[in-house]
């Protein structure tokens, strides 16, 4: 039987995720629709083939007998009452980063889910589905270079636009190096600094970029993460772990070699939609077929929760210029370690 | 609707294609299996979860009135007859390689096709599906190199079991590239010539291996393939395009860099079942969706019936020595060009 | 006319390049020698062809008649009053690292140095001369990458013997980061800071390995530097430019590339004393081509001090744990900028 | 002491050298000049600072008393007259490419040095001393990919000039294959075989551009290089040895990395001449200390007999479009085997 899901948001991504789930995917069907803008949405569910019903109300869609399953992609301010509805009502949620707009927030959810009893809410962070990332966890999870002891990290955007400012560059890029670098090493945080150096000229005015991350974690692992996000050249991201002996490295999008022009030379993308859309697929594909069995095995409320919770101590940090601790509530024994 | 699939041999390829058309894929679902081997057959309906009945004659597959479409996966000298009976039904067939075991096999389907009026046929060459060729391709049209001169290729396996002799070399590994060149190309060929050479004392017997195929193609662009199916280090499919301005090449399957012990290094995979794995999918998802809108978009039988005539060009040119012209039938207008 | 050269230090490095300059490069001749260990170095100088008269005291070379220029290769704590004694004599000398054991001795020499108001000392970090930092360095001139905002570099080592512990990550090996990027970057230090995570069960009981090193230009350049000394697998120098517009990288020494073993790979030198074995040749060339012109291009005495000064900042840093301002003497209008 | 050295030809190549031997290398001082343009020859020796008296005749030279040994640098059509010459005053003799316009000639001058019954001619193939062949020879020798079985080589300029037709593709630009993948392998050549395809239309008229040249070793090793000199994007030469358990292919030149512009980049040099020009130091350095010892260990008179007649079969194979058996004289006991 396939999984009957409501889409609470139909904005460019919730439609992605609608026509993912409905035709590419096999194991769901797409049951429901609900956004703040009725007309474009039901404009979209006959243009689509999916041809759902559209709900005026995101209770309604969590409400629905036939609906077994939500897919959050609304805009982040209601992430919160949304996934909390979801819980309240006892039904599976997707939703799409972030899990709040708070790490107070995001744990409001998780002390939800721990009184539910059963995990119920995964978070979209799609990069742990990614094939080089799991290649790379795979190596290091094979002890090939030792257990790992420092982590350089870089974030590359050729440009950003001018409501791009201020904290930005670790509130909504960095934090994709938060969930992915913890969920790779397996480890948590516990400190957060920020270096702000030499401001490149294409940066606009009310942006600092780049800025330098330094995370350590728990283990002691050092982790320095580049976020320049006006770089031009591309859209480039990079992890390189060292271990004890050796170092593994996050594998580089296929592309053609060329020599061409006096140049040995292959791609860099310069557009960001296309570097993680297989992981999309993935992500989505193992949801249904966790959900289906009844289990939360991707990034839970708690993952999204810590995540925030070190975004905020990094922006604390980016501020005070100092070396800042990340506090984290104690983890209920109802989630697993990392 | 769901395309309704009968398959017809059920070894190790066919079960794979099974699961995954009904499984995996969307667009369709597996309702008839047929296999000389009753038992085994039966037993993987049920394992499989696929639970089709199963059919101890390939004709009644075909005749079943559930049956849409039918996948050929028995082995090689069943394929023709199995074939030529699909177009007697009229429904489409997706055939694994060979198309026929001869030229003249080949040409007799192109023939039924043609009477019959209308394409069936699609042949197994799945890496015109692979991600890397049609980055190549793409790179050839978008004109980055200008026209293509030249093609540099290696096939290497590091191992062929002993029955693996003789002209298999050409047969069986080089109408892989035979293929997909003539495709990446857009161009036809003319002439070949085999060189042989030292050969490697990790050769069995029977084999001569490396052997080198030069093919001329009708635009007069000249491709050498190095076959060398007892190379030891990796499986390793290279392809080099030279182009009026520049080179352009396959790029390597997607590995995590190391630095360690003295070398800075990529994987090279071992086991050839990898390397195209995913492009099967990609092949029969096309296929489905190509069936539904009653086309055929993929490999014909046209193609197959090429592969085998200038590999029977190359068998020849390998123990003449000569430079040796392929002939090949006229082409049915039926048919596009390339 | 040849230059005529003392050699105050006839150890390993001492006899080096005494055989360098007498017998490969062009313009030198050795005519003296000096040494603690008069017997072995009466023995070098029969044995190597030099056959230069030994002397037993270092300023009965310094003042010979037919000594043009002095080449100091002697331990460290006897540099300063070895260079100091050539500034006396008026005469042009190489001095290998350190300039001097402590920054305040570094300025003794620079202060000696503009009293006697010609520039006479060269101090011999060899990277400068290294075809590699070379193409980069002409890289980031052409202002391909535009300004550079960030340098990532490494400096990796397979291991260290157990007298190397405490602070010499920093003042033996570090130093040649501190001295080539200032270079490179045509720039000075204003802060150093030291950040010690996870230490590797490699490294012997009195170090912490590996240990990141954090500096901050006077253009507001941060570089981070990892040193990592037992790291097992390569003696490995990394250098990242990160500028406006791209990212300019240290090339790697050529090395065959190899498919081999299910591994495409290049060679990582084990062995420090060959990644920089060219550079000595061109460095003690170019000197003695500027000492026969009566000038010093290479790293100055106010280099060397540059570099000891950062160093005692670094180590401070490491102690204190903290962002540790670089404490500069001001430069005399003697020396130029960078 | 010295060798003193007379150089026959006084162009480009002949001035560089001249330099080269008199100001850069050890161990030589050039005494003799001879061109048959005598104003610019002696212009030359006073603006280079080399101040050798210029003689008219090159039998002068030949004849000086005070001159020990010869560099010719006259053009092709000279050397053979000239060698002889030298063979026949017994002096030892450096002669650019080629050693004789015809293998005829090349087999008169080996049959004089025989006569005479002491090497002392050698041939200027510079690639025998470049540090990435050097390499790679090493690779091979040190067993890593067992036996060779293929080679694969592209040799490619980025143009050349109008006067560059017919077979100076096989001539003066295959020529250096011939010579350096014959001391390579270790091997001499059996047949030949040239293949044309489709032209760039970037190549003039009177030149069929590029061609495929396929060489057979005594050891049954295939080796096919890809002539093409009009290929636009660089000068770009390509060697891949292809052995029994691996691949070892020819280092490129070290170019620093770069991220820019959407692409991940190294250089590919356009001038033909920076690619070996450090090799030309190493080639005339050893030629000095060889001489000084009295012998010769370049490549020699009968490597250049060989490499003349290899290149005719070549140019006969381009014309008769046959496979061409490599007619060579029996080679004197006089010659090492390779």
């Amino acid at each position: 039987m396939k999984r009957r899901i409501g889409i609470i948001g139909c904005g460019a991504i919730g439609q992605d995720h609608a026509r993912r789930l409905h035709f590419k995917l096999s194991g769901a069907t797409v049951v429901a629709l609900n956004d703040i803008n009725l007309e474009a949405t039901d404009a979209f569910s006959k243009s689509s083939g999916i041809n759902a019903p559209v709900y005026a109300n995101y209770q309604d869609v969590i409400q629905a007998p036939d609906v077994d399953a939500l897919l959050i992609a609304s805009w982040g301010p209601a992430h919160e009452e949304q996934i909390l509805a979801c819980i309240d009502a006892g039904k599976p949620v997707f939703c799409e980063k972030p899990l709040a707009t708070s790490a107070a927030g995001g744990l409001r959810i998780v002390e939800a889910e721990v009184r539910h009893g059963k995990k119920l809410v995964q978070v979209g962070f799609m990069r742990r589905y990614d094939a080089g990332y799991r290649m790379l966890k795979k190596t290091l999870e094979a002890g090939t270079i030792g257990d790992p002891l420092m982590v350089h990290c870089a974030h590359r955007n050729p440009s950003v636009p001018e409501m791009y400012v201020g904290d930005m560059g670790i509130t909504d890029t960095h934090v994709h190096e938060i969930d992915v670098l913890r969920w790779l090493l397996n480890d948590d945080y516990v400190t957060a600094q920020v270096v702000e150096g030499r401001k490149t000229r294409n940066a606009h005015a009310g942006l600092h970029d780049p800025i330098m991350v330094l995370l350590e974690t728990r283990q002691g692992i050092r982790i320095d993460t580049e976020i320049f996000v006006a770089c031009r050249f591309g859209y480039d991201i990079q992890c390189h772990v060292v271990g004890e002996s050796g170092v593994a490295s996050l594998p580089e999008p296929m592309s053609v070699p060329l020599r061409s022009a006096g140049r040995q030379s292959t791609e860099i993308l310069m557009d960001w939609k296309l570097r993680f859309i297989d992981s999309y697929d993935v992500e989505l594909q193992e949801w249904i077929d966790d959900t289906r069995r009844g289990v939360v095995n991707g990034p839970s409320a708690w993952d999204g929760y810590f995540a925030s919770a070190t975004a905020e101590a990094c922006v604390e940090a980016r501020h005070s210029k100092q070396i800042t601790p990340i506090r984290i509530a104690d983890r209920p024994a109802f989630y697993k370690k990392t």
